[in-house]
């Protein structure tokens, strides 16, 4: 048995994984592929309107915000978020949590004016920064809510005066959020909610029309909105397999089940991080990721010994990014407490030989 | 058996159904699901380069051409393109065949100058204008090679003075073409390239970098190249299915070979169509597509009668788009002759019941 902690596209449920190997022979009974049938298709036409109907109810999503699926990833929402809502000549707010909040702010730089409110560059992205002011007068206030190289997270969301923008892809529908507290969430898709090629986006209807700007339909949200996310051809598959994945998570029993779960998980892991002596954690206490669990040796020789013997395990996707090393547990919502239990076990072998 | 006629997205080969089923639970051997993997490990890279290898190689590709699969349809290329080689202030050219062509058009002009060199809405899109000039102070020339809703396809390259950009999205692949006549070939990916959810890009490099524009990183060109289509995440398993589906192409004897079964297969609905009585084309005969072929009858009352026949004869997704009526029989590369076969013993089969 493979225990799969890569960062993403990651572990889904083997429940989905079947149903959707399934559906790529004989969609719903049709006799066609789920591939080869058309998106105006009642039959794709309903896997929309319910992967929508889900999000809604597992989110608690007010009727006053739409619900859409893209493409492009949150890359691509990095450049569609100032253009909807940053007016020409105005200004936006960024925080600094690491490197994909450091490439929202730069793209939105390419079409306004950008103030970093606070960064934790100084410590190499280790921790959240706190006690920042955001300016009043700025469109909006953009930050990070989940770390994924460094991991780190940030649970509550920073007062500010101004409406926010939040990049949910690494821990959306992994816990609890008041989506009301937002005026615009973005996920890529290809943590918790689905395989890769479709990004979810929440966004608070009296945000949109208001830039002045000039907006490619493609890249308008009210034309997205107006055409159920169908304004063009929709990732089909991708759309399929998400909406596969929030059924399994409604039938868990939803958001604040799976998150006493990931809660679990991750002290779980973190215990064995904190009390056996070869490792460590590399986050701030406080601020530490449910989803991205970091931590590092004492040297490169042994993070290699370990990574051997981890492998050995079945225990993979377990490297550390480049700019933090060391290792990092991906540790999303498909992913059982059997596997995390297989790497603590592993990690109490590892003590157990090097100590005898 | 069903025969899936549908407009896109389509019927791919069985072959590439079934082994794109099969990795959704066990990719290549890896234990895996084809939607679980890093975009990143050694095994999807391959995946990447191999259908990149393979466009080049069907397609006969020059070298100084990018070859890039993106995200977001044909639609998002309406906009990319002239973000990209659109200077401000500057003007392009475009030829009008249709719905897509039109909104090609509409969404350049919100870029710039769009100058619409001929047009066909006259007469419904049922032909292609010819012996329209070109302004040669334009920075590209625009056209839709193939014309889905109305069944016509241009097989010519118009002779221009200036860049040619084509959209190729319904009849890429399906003829051999040499790409060095153009400078931008386009295309979504939902008719002869793959499923939904990708597309393909294949731009001359000198054409890059030229337009002046501050582009965000996700829409400019030089940013995929550079990173060989893994600027961030992307569409995994669409790239993957796609790669399947050019792999078939070149196992069955590549572009030329596939060229003539589509010739023959449009050959033999276009004949029935001119033989039996109740049956008539829509498009000029000298610009009929090999892909789309457009075909209606005399009243309402007969349409509905024939396609209750082709219901129970299992032929689907004949029913004409609504701007034009009618039928609208998508003949795209993985339709075997046989449903050609099968809807042409309909019609049979239809005259001698009325006639009877």
């Amino acid at each position: 048995m493979k225990h799969n902690f890569g960062a993403g596209p990651c572990i889904l449920p083997k429940e989905v994984f079947q149903e959707a190997s399934e559906a790529v022979i004989d969609f719903d009974n049709t006799g066609l592929s789920i591939l080869e049938i058309s998106h105006r298709s009642k039959e794709f036409e309903q896997v929309v309107l319910e992967a929508e109907a889900l999000v809604r109810e597992l989110m608690n999503v007010p009727t006053d915000y739409s619900v859409l699926f893209l493409q492009g990833g949150a890359s691509q929402q990095f450049a569609m978020v100032p253009m909807n809502i940053l007016p020409e000549g105005g200004k936006a707010a960024y925080l600094d949590t690491g490197v994909w909040a450091t490439k929202a702010a730069k793209e939105a730089s390419k079409l306004g004016n950008v103030e970093i409110v606070a960064s934790s560059a100084d410590k190499n992205y280790t921790y959240i920064p706190k006690n920042f002011a955001v300016p009043a007068d700025a469109a909006y206030f953009h930050y990070t809510s989940n770390n994924t190289i460094y991991g780190t997270e940030i649970f509550e969301k920073p007062i500010v005066p101004i409406p926010t923008v939040v990049d949910m892809s690494s821990d959306i529908l992994s816990r609890v959020i008041d989506v009301a507290d937002f005026d615009l969430i973005y996920a890529g898709a290809q943590k918790n909610m689905g395989p890769a090629g479709v990004t979810l986006v929440i966004v608070k209807n009296e945000l949109l029309g208001k830039s002045g700007r000039v907006i490619p339909s493609i890249f308008d949200y009210q034309q997205h909105a107006k055409a159920g996310s169908m304004y063009n051809t929709p990732p089909v598959y991708s759309i399929y397999v998400s909406m596969l994945n929030l059924r399994w998570l409604k039938a868990k029993g939803g958001v604040d089940v799976i998150e006493q779960e990931n809660l679990i998980k991750a002290r779980t892991l973190y215990d064995e991080i904190e009390r056996n002596p070869f490792f460590k954690g590399t986050a701030n206490e406080m601020d530490r990721s449910r989803m991205n669990v970091t931590f590092v040796m004492d040297n490169a020789e042994q993070e290699a010994a370990f990574l051997a013997l981890a492998k050995e395990r079945g225990l993979i996707g377990l490297k550390g990014h480049r700019s933090v090393g060391g290792f990092r547990a991906s540790i999303y919502n498909a992913l059982s407490i059997t596997s995390i239990n297989a790497l603590v076990d592993a990690m109490k072998e590892f003590e157990e030989k090097q100590s005898s």
